[in-house]
């Protein structure tokens, strides 16, 4: 994660520090020591699945996702992932969508498409990938889509 | 909002609702009777200001915001910011960043560029609006963009 962590020598800096963190949505982080805190870049994200093979289609599910300062949302696993997405930003998210080796899909055309969007680490961010059908989804190595 | 309101007479029906509010990443809606349960499109946004007149600037503050089953997320007002969506979405929000009657704003050019963008009731939403300033922002009517 991208982050700075200052020790804070001025009042007027440490008031700055609060309201940064205060506007970012969250509390201060908890495992900072005392007399610091962190900034960060903010990262908040909505992921979906939309059945067909744009993301206009009408969405069948959606849930939000935070990273910082620590996971969470309405994602079921946040954790993990925060993790995929902090590993494979600087590629592609691509190889989330790889299917596992032990996985058997037949091969009907029934695509839905999967979006990750919104804000990481301070820059905006679009990503979409089609599955041919929704076996491939269940079977995909990731878990930032299985939602 | 839109929803379905079913009473579950069978038990494969009752499994396929179960399974499908478990997939909006929710449990089931508190305010149910006994016997039932709400389906919903679901909604997740995220809300975010952005430096410059483009939401391609750097982001600076972003925060998620749910609103079904109930209003929640990163949001700082996640109920108010449901609602102001709920009353505006059929016409424009616009009318969230015209600014307050009492509002008073000098008139440098250093513009900001507020977003929602996600999924609303099931279809994918993108709203972009640039405030002349920042004191525009802070003396806009309404709370979704007050983060």
């Amino acid at each position: 994660m991208r982050s700075i962590t200052r020790s804070l020598g001025l009042a007027s800096g440490a008031m700055a520090l609060t309201a940064l963190t205060a506007l970012a949505g969250t509390g201060a982080a908890d495992a900072a020591p005392a007399g610091t805190q962190v900034l960060y870049a903010p990262s908040a994200l909505v992921v979906s699945v939309t059945a067909g093979q744009s993301s206009e289609g009408t969405v069948l599910r959606a849930v939000t996702l935070v990273c910082a300062p620590r996971p969470g949302g309405t994602h079921p696993s946040p954790a993990a992932a925060c993790a995929e997405l902090k590993a494979n930003i600087g590629s592609s998210l691509d190889v989330l969508a790889a299917p596992r080796p032990d996985s058997a899909c037949t091969r009907e055309w029934n695509p839905v498409t999967v979006t990750a969007e919104g804000v990481w680490q301070g820059r905006r961010m679009s990503y979409t990938y089609t599955f041919g059908n929704p076996c491939g989804l269940r079977s995909s190595t990731g878990t930032l889509f299985g939602i």
